[in-house]
């Protein structure tokens, strides 16, 4: 309350910011940022508390811009009140190279949150960070302690509210009854095909309420300032359910051509420019200008921030004191270091072990280190008994009120939302101090992939448990057996995606998806039984492929993954007896991490000389780069009992056989070079 | 109204047909069909028509079951009103090769429409065929002939609730005001995790009420079939909204079970299954009992279908007379083959035209061809302007009182919902009379990616329209630029991914999109202009790969698509003059389809003796399949001038020459033998 001429020369510098910087760039969305600034202004300046000369402070409250075209509001804002973004960074928006890219990324600009742009994203990835501060604050929080007790705030568009991966997780946010998080909805009647009368009708607020959200209305949105903190206000304090704040505003407000298309995705043009300079009271003739009062009146918010850091600290010191090993904890998590020697607590097989699923193994895993890694916050998308993602006595992450669980429950229930729980996983790792893991079907990964591709570009530690890996999934049949999901995740930049054989390998799976701070992993785990190998072992997997069985002058190397590895074991003995030609097997649990290791070892795995084939059970597209003929399916599968789909499409020791004999009869005197010798190296 | 024992008789028929499959398979799900029986029995007996011994009759109802694990239901009454589903079929449930798969699938099975099982697709292919209901009707009807009225029924579960796709489609079934939709949502609180109270406490009547739809509810479920029924002929007479009625029921009714989630996805254990036979007055010791009475009730319905057929045939006569051009039309349009001479409508470009985007090439495609076509229904997810994807003077598809477009517009708004609308046009294909088009940057495909799947499972042929197909977008950045899609896509079985170079081969790739009955397509479009080239003409481009420049006597072949070929032709000369290299230019615009070319041609475009180097701005995997070596990008982008980003990443003349370089040096002397041999076929 209160707001003076000051208020809004900080408003108006904030939207010329925007002006100015797309005009330089010739590219990119002012209308967004014109029509924001007044509620940015207001919740940065009023509500946040932040520290920008340290980004990171674990209790800062979270801004996530979930309309992140309009990202140059949240540069002039991180420039404003002082995060490492120079005006020159703003200069330089949309340029090669820059921090201050296109749409907003996490991992290249001090004070992103999370990475922004795909719609909906954003305000999924909110919900993931409000669930990330509401179970760490149970977790460590203390009478007289309240270390953690910051908001998320969100902003959201048209576009964001029409996504269903928005619907999604504001159905999770109202069920678990996040109060910490406030969503503000920009309700500017404009998206790229112009007015949303054309597609986009229906009445948000009922919806959010149907979800258990509190709903209020900010009719004014480009003046009203007052009521834009009172709404706020009010919002924080609604302890027992998520706040979504719709606020009308106008689109490129200023411009001439305010509140049409026009403003959202192109600059503005130049005289129109200096018209809103002029309006604003601003020389028409400068660009880039920042007023020293605005500098002041947010360098004064900036300092406050840092005060609040400073308390923060001197508090943490005490509470060190009185409950060290917490405190110990919540300092290594934010290192992103894992517990010294969780590791033992990896299971190991034995080959003469029962054979069992990756999906039990892995569940094996979770059960066996879940004590040990107290960061892990495991979940399903509603498939908990058949992902086996939930250890034995695991309490849910629930609202207290619900009976069912409380926040500090480390297991989380995400309903049938995949591309939901995957976004919220994003956030979930983006808060700091937790490593979620979450399941689905392989198959269902892909209804997911604008998420999981957010986490490989935003360098989250988000595990994908995807069982039912394959048609060894049997009578669900073609809709839900994975034939392109492999190749597709494994082109995806920063993504780990292993396809264990057994159970060590399962480990080395966890293994490595826990100790890559910055890098995902998809876990592709079995429905059916597989045998353990006789060389599996953590050293080896880790590598990401290894020699499973070796063999002097053999004639062919066969690698493959996971559930086919032990069926190429079996036609070692089949090229031999029937065909007397040896064979030597490498299994590949991981091509990016096999990718990673020294080219000598490459080729010790791979050698010069001989053919290799590759076998596994779906696309055979990517295998050419470490094989010369392929196995594969390159078609849908069936429906039927797995062991009856496994021989209909000939993956059994004689199908594998036969390609195997082909393929030396078709490098016979040939002696081919290894595939891992290139002529020259990929860009990276 | 008016329900007799014989009623209960064939609903309990129904269920049994569900529990004994499902033993008989050892596998499925019984849980579904056992609550939904009563609902089932009321809408197909005394709802719906359609005739089972024609199950493509035109003016059917569409019946869609989104629950598609449920199928056990849908089978039993195919099987009982006597569509192609005999009782060995449903004794043969969940094996290999059988038309009673684990999911229904449009493509095997008579009398299924589109296939489910993915959740929340079902929901939305409903609204599809909604909207190709309207439109066709809206095209064809005339005074005193009311051709095309059907509705389309769809059955939803808690799981298709909760998925963001159900969502969007929902909104925009809304939106549109689809009278002729019916959905009926299965109230029966329990998921795979158990209670949906767990993940789901949303209230989904507000919700859909919100999205502008006219929502019941019925108590219950299991009993009160007159409630049932008085539901759905309250919603056939809501005509400006859908309906959604919330039925309330007991999953696995009967079941000793029943209730809980020991009857989802499990079998009846065999002493349960003969307690419900003897509940249900059968003799618990027999299997698959389908009484006579049953038998007679449903063929009565049956044969009344069938005359409805004939009367329809009988009108359609008289139509044919009064209105032949209409009837024509509407009959070449149910054979799937395109109007005589349509391809001469298709744009030929000279390589002395002007540089253009194919964005902007595939528009002029549908400027010139959208009359010709008129079951072309074009449409965008929110990108209209960026997608290119409207013709001048388009009408846009909209409920009339909106005053923004009618019923027979060809132009569909889908709002920022790329799996909706991708679920939508696969329902919009399934209809029978339409070939939808829809657009947005090949980036947010995959956020579409469990639907397009479903377009080539199921056969359908739609096409997207997929812009911005690279970092060639420029200063949107990381979080728009495609790396990995292309591969994800190519290897889709039944997808043609197009990659146009220039104007000709986006012609060539809409007359195939087009002319494939069976098969969807999706054409990845530049954003940036791109030269005309030499030997690009329809002829050569619909091979999917073609010489786009020949030399004698070259030293390397190189392989690219799209908006790289251009920069190709430019390194030739670069090789030539500054390292005496002759590179031969293949462009590939289709890898699927020239996979379908002889190999003898497919060895004139590749050749042996000479290496191949692929040139494509993404990801390198799956090149390997056409080239010895693969240049790409394995990383992602960068937000800049497009100029700069190729620079950056060294795509451009000088850069490829250089790798060209160094594949030629890596193969001296060896005269490998081209990619296109192959040991062994690949099992299709």
């Amino acid at each position: 309350m209160g707001y003076s001429d000051l208020d809004w020369k900080a408003i108006n510098t904030i939207r010329l910011l925007a002006v100015d910087a797309t005009l330089k760039a010739n590219s990119g969305h002012p209308g967004a940022p014109m029509g924001m600034a007044p509620v940015a202004h207001v919740l940065w300046n009023k509500f946040m508390t932040f520290n920008p000369k340290n980004p990171t402070y674990i209790n800062r409250d979270r801004f996530v811009l979930s309309n992140g075209h309009g990202c140059m509001l949240q540069y002039a804002l991180l420039h404003l009140f002082g995060f490492g973004v120079s005006l020159d960074d703003l200069k330089h928006f949309r340029q090669v190279d820059s921090i201050t890219p296109g749409h907003p990324e996490s991992h290249d600009t001090p004070g992103i949150e999370v990475t922004t742009g795909p719609l909906g994203q954003g305000f999924a990835n909110a919900v993931g960070l409000a669930i990330a501060q509401a179970h760490t604050g149970a977790v460590f929080n203390k009478p007289g302690y309240e270390l953690l007790n910051n908001h998320t705030f969100v902003f959201f568009g048209d576009g964001c509210a029409m996504e269903g991966i928005a619907s999604e997780a504001a159905s999770t946010a109202g069920h678990l009854q996040l109060g910490n998080l406030i969503a503000i909805y920009d309700d500017n009647h404009i998206s790229i095909d112009g007015d949303t009368k054309v597609a986009f009708t229906e009445d948000v607020e009922k919806r959010f309420e149907a979800y258990g959200w509190h709903v209020q209305h900010v009719k004014d949105g480009d003046h009203d300032l007052d009521g834009i903190e009172a709404a706020i206000a009010k919002a924080k304090e609604v302890k027992d359910k998520p706040s979504m704040i719709k606020l009308t505003t106008t689109i490129g407000f200023g411009s001439k051509l305010q509140g049409t298309g026009g403003v959202h995705g192109n600059p503005l043009k130049a005289d129109d420019a200096k018209q809103v300079k002029q309006k604003f009271g601003f020389n028409p003739e400068e660009s880039f200008v920042v007023p020293q009062e605005v500098s002041d009146l947010y360098a004064k918010h900036a300092s406050e921030g840092a005060a609040a850091e400073q308390a923060w600290n001197d508090l943490f010191k005490k509470y060190s004191s009185e409950h060290p090993e917490l405190a110990k904890d919540l300092t290594r998590r934010l290192s992103r270091k894992l517990p010294e020697g969780w590791e033992k607590t990896l299971p190991v097989w034995k080959p003469t072990d029962a054979a069992d699923a990756t999906r039990k193994t892995s569940e094996k895993v979770l059960q066996s280190i879940h004590e040990a890694v107290p960061e892990l916050l495991s979940g399903s998308a509603d498939l908990t008994g058949s992902n086996n993602t939930r250890w034995k006595d695991a309490v849910d992450f629930q609202p207290p009120s619900l009976g069912i669980g409380d926040w500090s429950g480390r297991y989380l229930r995400y309903g049938v939302r995949e591309h939901g729980m995957a976004a919220i996983m994003n956030g979930i790792s983006a808060y700091g101090t937790l490593i979620p893991a979450g399941g689905t079907f392989l198959n269902f990964v892909s209804y997911a992939a604008g998420a999981v591709r957010l986490s490989s570009l935003s360098h989250q530690r988000v595990i994908y448990v995807a069982t039912h890996d394959s048609i060894g999934l049997g009578e669900d049949g073609p809709t839900h057996q994975p034939i392109e999901t492999l190749v597709h995740f494994r082109a995806l930049p920063n993504m780990m995606v292993w396809r264990p054989a057994d159970g060590n390998e399962t480990s080395a799976a966890y293994y490595m998806a826990l100790t890559s701070t910055s890098t995902p992993s998809i876990l592709a785990l079995t429905r059916q039984n597989l045998p353990q190998l006789e060389n599996s072992t953590l050293k080896n997997a880790i590598k990401g492929g290894y020699v499973a069985i070796e063999a002097e002058n053999a004639d062919i190397t066969i690698v493959s993954t996971g559930s086919e590895v032990g069926i190429c074991v079996d036609a070692v003995k089949v090229l031999k007896d029937q065909h007397s030609i040896t064979a030597r097997i490498v299994s590949m649990p991981c091509t990016e991490v096999f990718d990673a290791q020294p080219k000598d070892y490459q080729l010790k795995v791979i050698p010069d000389g001989i053919p290799a084939l590759s076998v596994e059970v779906m696309s055979t597209l990517g295998w050419e780069k470490y094989s010369h003929e392929q196995f594969g399916l390159n078609r849908f599968g069936a429906s039927g009992p797995y062991k009856d789909v496994y021989k209909k499409f000939e993956f059994t020791p004689e199908g594998i056989a036969k390609r195997a004999v082909a393929t030396v009869d078709f490098y016979k005197g040939l002696k081919p070079r290894s595939p891992i010798n290139r002529a020259f190296q990929q860009l990276i």
